[in-house]
């Protein structure tokens, strides 16, 4: 078959965008041999044309004029790599409609925007791509959309945020927190304003999308309650490893009885999970369900020519799949309720410190039961002015978790604030932390 | 768009091919949902109709008449989940030039076959895909082929035999070798000959099959050298341990100057490294690449379920991309000379035990340098009545590792027969076993 010409058109050329144009340019010759197609920039909108940039484009693709992208009819697929949810939203929505394909890398524009953007794909035939947009290189979307059709997803487990983990790690490894900060800006892993890492809202608009593919029901950012690791400190940690647990952001998507729990938090992982084996500034997902008991993916999170990768991988696949009218519609197609908050059950970890007094430990005990909370594994270590509690419980809703931590807490025993952080373990949470 | 009835044939209903009938009728509107199409099997190829199956097929669909398959006009895409090499490879060759998609579930089939069969399928305008071949559900050929596209993928490491996986795992944690592999046939994780498994043959022909994927060069059996476990004693793991070590059967394919190095053999992994975090009967396999660094996907290795997802998922993705042109091509497209066998560099760990006596350290340093291998960290322990050196090399070629390790084993001085494993790090070797 003899090869086409596809012209390609870019929304922005930053780091994404030239490290799109120069690996479409380098690897022409595979793409063509992978698909048949040529592919080659042949616009690119930019603020600023003149500006000095890494990657020099060839001849005049540089414009200010979005029209002269969205009208050229040469342009088949369109790589949305300026950012932003607004104007980059019209832009994209205006492409659709004009028929052409687009590729984004935008998790904001795809976690805010995704209804009226597959609508528009969906009614002008074209696909909306967005593989680049969670965990850069990693092709988690095209393997729940593609690979996963039929194993029932129930489960999304994944640590999708590289400057958290990477700062837990290095917590883990002794720094405190603000040391493993400033090591992750100067690395470049975290921005000069860290909070959307920090908080875990970065997180939690990629736990979104996620969602949305794994379950075919749209979640969008109020759904995503999240919590970060600003609270989380070395001492936690420790006590964290004596378990055998280590501390983890853990985004998590569960579908239970037909309802939906998306959240974020600081969860502490069995260390034989496979998630608990993610180092520094390194994304996974676990991708849990019938048939395939669990897949997980991991690679770096973050990166120009990572990302960039992804863009190019999503434009190869549009052209492998132009024509066969279904890639298009939009992944979600049905409307699950949400799962109230605290009744998402999980096996925690609890750490209650206490005078060391007669019947404190009975009346720690009683308030577990009376809450239903069953204990799985109880340590109690010597303070030099009193004594603390380690307690992993089975699995209980988090309602009834979080109200027994309240109760622990209003005890006159009660020192310091009492902590819960789920645990995330698959052989149970009976034999945590004996090897 | 309205949805197309496509007819599915099989060759074989056995475990995978009742579980890909099982998931097609159980999962009919999520295919349609994903695809546009209704999959159903309306023929499927069998030695007995009459024997009694765990998941009782529709109607009459079972047949013993393989013409009754190929000669369906209805049929456009075949699962050949029946095993062997021949009358197998007959039979699929058949399919293709009929014009039928296929759809396979065999190593063998493809490690021994895939010329005559790509070259079939070329001609004949049709898709042979094969990700359920290697590494049951996890989807690594897919990315291979669809998301790694413009990656320059040149290395390939992977644990792709569960069965040796277990049984390491089982010995770190102080089994037996021979306990380990009964445990392994009381699971099932094993046969009842388990040659393949142990001896590394059937993790070789996997990765013949990854390598030629990866890196466009057909690889077949006799490329690929492998070694097995059934050396590998309990006091190995013990000594890896205190290195901060983890022995696993590791699968290796390299691309070095434009020649191809592919082997099988126990290795020594970094305990920081992610294949040192792969337990059980798991496999895992990491793709490294220009631009992405590094992709891990991980998951079961087997299971009758687990292989018909992939199956299930091929047929998807053939349904979504016929007539694109491209993907029926052989995915090699070149060849590539094979790097003699002693010229591929990797660090190595050396085990030598030497009667203690002045002046055997400085033979066998002086044998290292005399091969021009480089000591990274040594560490000498006493025995009883000796010593027992562990030596970790910078990276060597392995032609003068195994020179070295013969000329030390001939020393008057050697004892027992000192053994040289690759260890694979990523952080290099200077650090291992300092945490």
């Amino acid at each position: 078959m003899a090869s086409v010409d596809v012209s390609v058109g870019l929304l922005g050329y930053g780091t994404v965008g030239s490290a799109v144009d120069r690996l479409l340019t380098e690897n022409a010759d595979d793409i063509e041999r992978a698909t048949g197609h040529r592919l080659r920039v042949v616009k690119a909108l930019v603020r600023d044309p003149l500006k000095d940039r890494g990657f020099q484009p060839d001849g005049e693709i540089l414009t200010r004029s979005f029209e002269e992208v969205r009208d050229d009819p040469d342009i088949a697929v369109v790589a949305e790599v300026m950012g932003g949810v607004q104007p980059t939203a019209d832009y994209v929505l205006e492409l659709l409609r004009a028929g052409k394909h687009v590729v984004s890398a935008n998790k904001q524009l795809v976690a805010q925007r995704a209804s009226d953007l597959f609508a528009a794909a969906s009614s002008a035939g074209v696909q909306l791509r967005f593989e680049a947009s969670v965990c850069a290189a990693i092709p988690v979307i095209k393997v729940l959309r593609e690979s996963l059709v039929v194993s029932n997803v129930h489960r999304v487990l994944g640590i999708v945020n590289g400057t958290t983990n990477y700062i837990l790690t290095e917590m883990e490894n002794g720094s405190s927190y603000a040391d493993a900060l400033a090591e992750a800006q100067r690395l470049g892993y975290a921005e000069s304003d860290p909070t959307e890492d920090v908080d875990g809202a970065d997180a939690a608009a990629k736990m979104a999308i996620l969602a949305s593919i794994a379950f075919g029901s749209r979640v969008t950012l109020p759904d995503v309650p999240f919590e970060g690791i600003t609270e989380i400190e070395t001492s936690h940690l420790r006590a964290a490893q004596e378990m055998g647990l280590a501390v983890r952001l853990i985004g998590s998507a569960t579908l239970v009885d037909g309802a939906l729990d998306v959240r974020v938090g600081p969860s502490l992982v069995d260390r034989h999970h496979p998630l608990a084996a993610i180092e520094g500034a390194f994304n996974a997902v676990m991708l849990q369900g019938d048939g395939i008991r669990e897949i997980t993916l991991e690679g770096p999170g973050a990166g120009g020519s990572e990302t960039a990768s992804s863009v190019v991988a999503d434009m190869v696949s549009v052209i492998g799949t132009t024509g066969t009218g279904f890639l298009q519609n939009d992944p979600c197609w049905r409307r699950l309720r949400r799962l109230p908050r605290g009744e998402l059950r999980t096996p925690a970890y609890m750490r209650v410190e206490v005078d060391d007094r007669a019947g404190v430990l009975a009346r720690v005990a009683e308030c577990l039961a009376a809450h239903e909370i069953s204990v799985a594994r109880l340590i109690q270590h010597q303070l030099p002015d009193g004594a603390v509690l380690h307690v992993v419980t089975h699995e209980a809703p988090t309602g009834k978790l979080e109200s027994a931590i309240a109760e622990i807490a209003a005890m006159e025993e009660a020192r310091a604030t009492p902590s819960a952080l789920p645990v995330i373990s698959d052989r149970g949470v009976a034999g945590l932390g004996r090897s």
